[in-house]
């Protein structure tokens, strides 16, 4: 969704050639405008003679939500963006972005994102080994308490390739994707945001550990019983229904969730489809 | 996360009295600290003033990130944090968290929001007909085509709550989860935001439908072939998989994760986890 750039001001002259401007964007899919500002300084008040122009032109072309994207370098014209009627939707550390809805309709603008995602790696070596760390900071700090691989899943990133990259961050052992073996959704994790966490099966193809320093205390292989057996696991509901099905994934009485990639319709965007591949319907026909 | 607020000030002397004083936050679980200002009116000068004093005591405290979170009424206020070192991290409507990370160690605020989340509800009756509607927006609208329910989660909102919710809301009909079949990740969805489309199985409890006139042109129990054989499923690599899955599973062919509520650990929160209950072990034990 990039849009067209309005052309800043600069010195006196080009502000008065540019009041009779309006602002140029970009047309979204469902009728609205989006206008990504420039990072070049501009003056408030011209600013706002542009903007109502531009206002008064897309309510004659019933436009009906209009986005501008305003980088954090003119946090000066946040308030009177607030004034002519916007409110915030979303923001990044380099940009806010606010919105108006034009219409008299009820709005329909969509909400922001509402989950973070994470991932857990289940790593398993041919001696029934379990790949394990202990993290510098968290809330396992200290505890003594050996962990899976985690981590965030990055803006834009695939839950299977994330979890490769965590598990080659953290311990420095190449891995490939086999499984979604379970997943949990938790609320108010982060301020009012919900969180994602999959727990991913994954099969190593190197065995040497080289942990990350700055985040990691330490990271082995261990016997997969002495993982289970931990005191925090046992007391803990939830670990204990994965730590059984990571188990009964062992002794193949277990199917999770195979990534497949897909095409969709006439964009042909490709996307990750996850689910029970292990069945004896060929899913392709 | 609710922290203290600031008792704003009103008047000349009022503003003087506090020119002493720092802004009273509540402290985060990673040494940080959060101040919720209320929505009064707030000088920017005397703002900046008691900002400083506070950032001076909170560095002397080694507080590490520093988390503002300011409604849309005092836009007035987002420029002069900028200009003391804060960036945004993220906005909803009515307010603009902003964060400053004091100490020269790497900043390990954590991101933003990643994600929305949505769902689709396969809801089939004891005449293997299957629950589709026609909207009056959105990609397929004036196209014939008849999909699943759909919708999104809303903030702090269990998937399988939210299939039910949508369920009723654009057909009237009363639903049971039964387990999520599979789920999509998609990228750039929504300006740079992700996407996680889970697709549900649901017991109707109900039959009469009664459509939401707002978003829905028509809804129907539709025989399953008839819906699995439109066009435009058969021309959809993703959906022919999902729509496979569906069959499959009415063949008791296809297990896919059943939401299982679950505490964890120390705080005792209770979150769903979703995997495959399906088998032969007790994960319980």
């Amino acid at each position: 969704m990039s849009s067209t750039a309005f052309p800043a001001a600069s010195g006196s002259e080009k502000q008065a050639e540019q009041a009779d401007r309006i602002f140029s964007g970009k047309n979204d899919d469902y009728g609205g405008v989006i206008v990504e500002m420039t990072s070049e300084p501009m003056d408030p008040s011209l600013f706002v003679t542009i903007l109502r122009a531009s206002i008064c032109q897309w309510r004659q072309q019933g436009k009906r939500g209009v986005w501008i994207k305003l980088p954090i370098e003119l946090a000066n014209l946040v308030e009177p963006l607030v004034k002519e009627g916007f409110y915030y939707h979303h923001a990044e550390p380099k940009y806010l972005m606010l919105v108006h809805w034009l219409p008299v309709t009820v709005n329909t603008i969509p909400g922001n994102a509402t989950h973070r995602v994470g991932v857990g790696a289940f790593v398993m070596n041919q001696k029934n080994e379990v790949l394990v760390v202990q993290e510098k900071s968290g809330q396992f700090q200290g505890s003594g308490f050996w962990k899976f691989p985690t981590g965030v899943v990055d803006e834009g990133e695939d839950i299977c390739d994330a979890a490769v990259r965590e598990v080659k961050e953290e311990t420095g052992i190449d891995t490939t994707f086999v499984e979604i073996l379970a997943f949990r959704q938790s609320h108010k994790s982060f301020f009012e945001k919900s969180d994602l966490f999959f727990v991913c099966m994954m099969q190593p193809s190197s065995f040497d550990i080289h942990i990350q320093e700055q985040e990691i205390e330490a990271a082995q292989w261990m016997p997969y019983e002495e993982y289970a057996s931990q005191p925090f696991i046992q007391q803990h509901e939830m670990l204990k229904y994965i730590v059984n099905a990571c188990e009964a994934k062992i002794q193949d009485k277990y199917h999770g969730f195979s990534a497949v990639k897909t095409e969709t319709g006439h964009s042909k965007k490709i996307s990750y489809l996850y689910l029970n591949m292990d069945h004896n319907c060929d899913y392709t026909q």
